[in-house]
């Protein structure tokens, strides 16, 4: 089997898996240390999003390094199928966090000025992490896709 | 070729289309008569994402009855790779639209009672809209997997 870009088992598809994790657990972190996040529910669910992310993305992440130790191939069908719906469970709640935080965001920033008027809020940290949470989905999204094709070539 | 569910040039691609078109109209017009939806700009984002939901799905299912009268085979590799793509653009904008309302309207009707602080607010008609829009959402992903499908077992 031609190992793809960004699959099971492959050193890229591993690196995706490290930043996806990496990015989940920075937007976390940033959104976690703000002042007044649990004002929103919105940011609670990209936390919750997020935190998801991190779990789904670091057990890949350690298939990867057990296949790519024992030099073994993950490319089944039934593997792959069962990884790319799992992508695609994950990227739609950290994209629909994000957007959520993200309106939210802008209405607090611009649309009622919530940011001035209540200098609390740590504002430049809710935009810090929802961009991290934008990264991460965005990472997940060419696995996904990456993934859905070998499958489609497969079959 | 054997017709696929939802491909273009079959008569349950065709379905999906007008089905598509008609819930993001519906979220547009429920949107537009609400009083106060300018107050935030995810739901000014929610009507353009919408609009050009109803402009993709319209001219798609234009091509699909002019396919279906003179029996044209649609399912080239080329006019499936721009359908997929703009499938997979309005999907996602539709999606981070749908999104950033969502996460607005939970500020307004739980987290900061706006709702019931401002009664001028068309707060049920939001709701409606955001629903609307969702399945439009929904509806555009079937579309879009169904092509990258074919897509994919034709290369």
């Amino acid at each position: 089997m031609k190992p793809w870009f960004g699959s099971p088992g492959v050193t890229s598809g591993l690196m995706l898996r490290i930043l996806q994790c990496l990015f989940a657990s920075a937007s976390i972190a940033t959104m976690a240390f703000s002042t007044g996040f649990s004002t929103a529910t919105s940011f609670c669910f990209l936390i919750s999003a997020m935190g998801l992310q991190v779990l789904w993305s670091f057990g890949l992440a350690c298939l990867d390094i057990h296949a790519l130790r024992v030099k073994k191939d993950l490319q089944t069908p039934i593997l792959l199928s069962l990884v790319v719906v799992g992508d695609w469970v994950t990227a739609l709640l950290a994209l629909a966090a994000a957007s959520s935080s993200a309106g939210v965001m802008v209405l607090y920033a611009r649309d009622a000025d919530i940011c001035k008027l209540d200098p609390k809020l740590s504002c430049h940290l809710f935009q810090i992490s929802i961009a991290f949470a934008f990264f991460a989905w965005f990472l997940v999204v060419i696995s996904s896709h990456t993934i859905l094709w070998l499958l489609a070539s497969l079959s």
